[in-house]
């Protein structure tokens, strides 16, 4: 089971300290090249301007820690890298419980999770702890440290073209910018490096693949200021990659269109893995489709999920670990989901029949040649895919207009291009 | 509340005598315009050729009875001058009850409701009584007495026209032609009124109101014949206002074309107004949508009503009174959801958004400067609102993408345009 | 009745062994000539190249039988032309009933029915029993006697013009190249050649008529292949006629277009017949629809039917007979469906109001003189046809508006157009 190889990665990568910028995104870019060697690491300097945004400073931290009036070390980054809000300014000093508790974030309705906190845009110092921790804590002075450091530096990317035989694109983007967390968000980036170990090694492509690996928001807003010219005229469709690991549901969220190549692929890959499948709307949406569909830039995006940001309890704490959410079977899930996405797209076509009529199948042996009341379903079928080759339906049309899976029909494509009966035609093409 | 003030001025017109032609709407017609003081009033002559019609003679009533056996007058045209057979020719004579009978109308099923009854286009005399008071009608000898005049006269209709800073219009019908009853059809002229009030008051308008109280069918027909070039080239939406007085429910009639900008304006104010609302069809017509609608003339004009015409019992009867049936506060429903339907005409524009992407809202103090796993829901609505500001969406639509009443996203749309992040765009605007 | 006669001309057609080839054809288009004398009988040489298929050899019959060990004859052609093997090849010999068995067809599920099988393109000869008669069968010697001829002749089909005011043609087709089965397929020439009748009788046709009478497949396939270029450029609207004789259902297959003038005309007809009736789809079809509906063909042919082949239990077997399956009444029932539909396609007119606004009714007496609470539903009737009259809405549109059948409204169209109200404008027919 390939989910195996996946867990394993995200194993390796589940300890190191994302942001926005800093190197915990250099650290997980450079381990994702280690299997993508193709893999470009772009630096952005900090200010740079990009669209309504301005890259920010990078964040660097050397250690944090809170020391209780008894001595005991607690909250410590070293330990658990969401005790520390993202983002943090750097602090050392004395101080006591009440003062102390207006930088401590806690979560009442889950006691025993560390919330995910981050201040990104405004300068703060805090930390996360479970709340039961927090209860326990007693009168008393309290010793803060803090050794942060922000300064004029780069955000980093990661940029991955694997060519294919056409230069329209599609288009795979995920998010390295957070700590410890494993479906929101390590499944991701591990997911995504697996597509793209597969997708280099195909022998043949249709088309270009673009793989992206960026801070969510502040990276996909820069990647689109430099590409999007590049990025409106080739890419045809593509997919935002998150929440891909755990094993519970399988979830669609649309493009802003609504009606892309993405998403009826999306829609129809769904529908035969998981027919209860969960289908969210534009409105539920939460990452970077909101830049990829923004008005004027309107990429044909969807994502395909497992369990969505936000739907699940564990999501943006400390319970969003690699032991109960996410597991190997739940990232294999995620993986072939779209991984059937993508080989679809691939083979999409759209065909032509080449005879005027139902062809003779009796002299090819794709007929019965006795003819009875029984009515044989294989032979159906390939009547039924023949009378649908007008140049008008894709792939997916005739597996919709067939009520299967159009991976069913794969063999029946190619063994009647193989007799000579149909041909690919994709002038219809969107 | 305003339906008051709407209520005490249907108590002005509530006793005269309309009918299409007449003193009774010449009356009614100087009454609006003390309110209105810019009202035109036409007076077009009895004959003139109004496309397949003719404007008929001018009818006048002195007085009209009946004297019963024992000489005690009933049917008395001054007392409801719903008891007189609307155009009836004049007579005088005795007859027995027998003959008489043949002129009475009564209502069996609503025996105490005196019905409406006219005859306009073939000459005929009569009256009209509730049929527990015919009942109690002996044998014996009967005077009849009607003084009525029919003479080359005129019809009337009043016009105003409120203008805007564009020469597009809105245009807004009703009729003044029913004799003493109240919700169909009292209700309309004074709601009519009133709205034209709050325009003539508006510091600004985007568009030209064109307001309009005929009579039904004749009157909005010679309307036409002398206005259709203007109209078709200038209305963009309008309302035909009718039954707007009682409080038991709200109504929908379309335009023939069904998705007219008035039609789609109705739709959402009166789902959130009342999401009970009552939808009726084209085929439910019956006013005057049935000439502004005819094949050729295509404006686009649809119904806001409370209780339709036709669809409650005291209609075309005297129980459709000032006291039971209209209300003060059913006036106020429906002025209220006319102007509230006319208000967001005004508002419906189409906006762009000004940046690529998502604008940085932090700097702008329009985001939360903390990320915790909480969702704000005003930073949500302004990120979904903005997401739609692609110059293909208006008002309306992004609305009903939200589920939310127009109104409420009234501020949130001035909000933006003020931060500079959109700007109306009304080029797709039909 | 009309079904009586149509029963009447199935009878005389009943024993006829047809098949795609051969006399029995010949035969059966000879005494469908008794009553059509314009069908013309065309005979396409063996051999032909049609499309991606070739015309298969003549098949003559002159006896086939069995006689069993006591000397019993059986599966006697003579006696039932379907015990015969369609196409089966000469054989005489003596055999033990092992081998015999492997030529012997029988249905386990349907143990008294004989069923039909043929084998048009390989090689074999055969027998076809009722189950239990086979069971009944006992060791020992069989004498098998088919005398059958397989030459270089040619394949027949009938084909009648009926010309109309319009070059604009309604095709029909049916098939005649079954042995004697009643439903599927003797219904469906005997009731074509009623509808031939009819049309032929008509003082004027607005449409040219097409009549085929053909061997299913290969002989549609051969009639597309010499009149495609005719057929593409002429056909707007047809009907596959086929299973039109039991009275036990209506059906509905569509067009692969799904929605063309057949197509809707088939949907309102069949609805208002009844309203029960079963609706197919593309991927249900099994006659001629294939061919006529395929890529690049494309004409607008959908079939309205009674019980569909495969639908019902007796179809290809001895069962489906003249007895119990198909009735005069089922007959009946086919040929209306059908004629009315024709009906409707030469009466569906798109028609323009003349008048601007609603026409002065009452001058037409077309309208009640006395208003009154009361409405009538034939002035209602008259005044919602009138307001659909805007060059845009076929009078099946405007019955489908006013949910009632079309027939209903033929003689309010012919009022509205006699009182030169309306007239016809079929530039936007299709």
């Amino acid at each position: 089971m390939i989910g195996e190889q996946i867990y394993n990665f995200a194993e390796q990568l589940w300890g190191i300290n994302r942001s926005i910028t800093g190197n915990g995104v250099r650290q997980t870019l450079q381990l994702i090249q280690r299997h993508l060697p193709n893999l470009k690491i772009v630096e952005v300097p900090t200010g740079s301007k990009v669209f309504d945004w301005e890259v920010p400073q990078e964040w660097c931290v050397d250690e944090a820690y809170i020391i209780d009036p008894e001595g005991k070390k607690f909250c410590d980054f070293k330990q658990n890298n969401l005790h520390l809000l993202g983002y943090s300014i750097p602090f050392a000093g004395y101080m006591e419980l009440p003062e102390l508790t207006e930088h401590l974030y806690t979560l009442l309705d889950q006691p025993d999770a560390i919330p995910y906190v981050t201040s990104y845009y405004e300068k703060r110092w805090g930390f996360a702890l479970a709340h039961n921790e927090f209860s326990r804590l007693k009168k008393g002075k309290y010793y803060v440290f803090i050794s942060t450091k922000h300064f004029h530096g780069s955000m980093s990317y990661g940029e991955l073209i694997i060519p294919g035989n056409s230069k329209s694109e599609i288009f795979l983007s995920t998010y390295i910018c957070h700590p410890s967390m494993a479906n929101n968000e390590l499944s991701g980036p591990v997911v995504q490096t697996q597509l793209g170990l597969w997708l280099a090694r195909l022998k043949e492509r249709r088309y270009t693949y673009r793989l992206v690996f960026l801070p969510e928001t502040i990276g996909s807003i820069t990647y689109l200021s430099r590409n999007l010219k590049t990025l409106k005229k080739n890419v045809i469709a593509g997919f935002n990659i998150t929440c891909v690991g755990d094993d519970r549901s399988y979830s669609y969220l649309p493009s802003r269109n609504g009606d892309t190549l993405s998403d009826r692929v999306a829609k129809h890959i769904l529908h035969w893995t998981d027919p209860n499948y969960r289908k969210f709307a534009w409105l539920d949406r939460g990452s970077d489709e909101r830049q990829y569909c923004s008005p004027g830039v309107d990429l044909p995006i969807s994502s395909i999920m497992r369990t969505k940001y936000g739907e699940y309890p564990e999501y943006h704490t400390s319970l969003d670990d690699l032991n109960l959410v996410v597991t190997a079977k739940g990232l294999n899930g995620g993986y072939w989901a779209l991984r059937n996405a993508i080989d679809l797209i691939e083979k999409n076509h759209f065909y032509v029949s080449i005879n005027l009529c139902e062809p003779f199948m009796s002299k090819r042996n794709l007929y019965p040649s006795l003819s009875t009341k029984k009515i044989d379903n294989d032979v159906n079928r390939i009547m039924d895919v023949l009378s649908y080759c007008d140049g008008f339906h894709s792939v997916i049309d005739i597996a919709n207009n067939l009520n299967v899976p159009a991976w069913d029909l794969y063999k029946t494509f190619d063994k009647l291009v193989g007799e000579n009966l149909i041909a690919k035609d994709d002038a219809n093409q969107i």
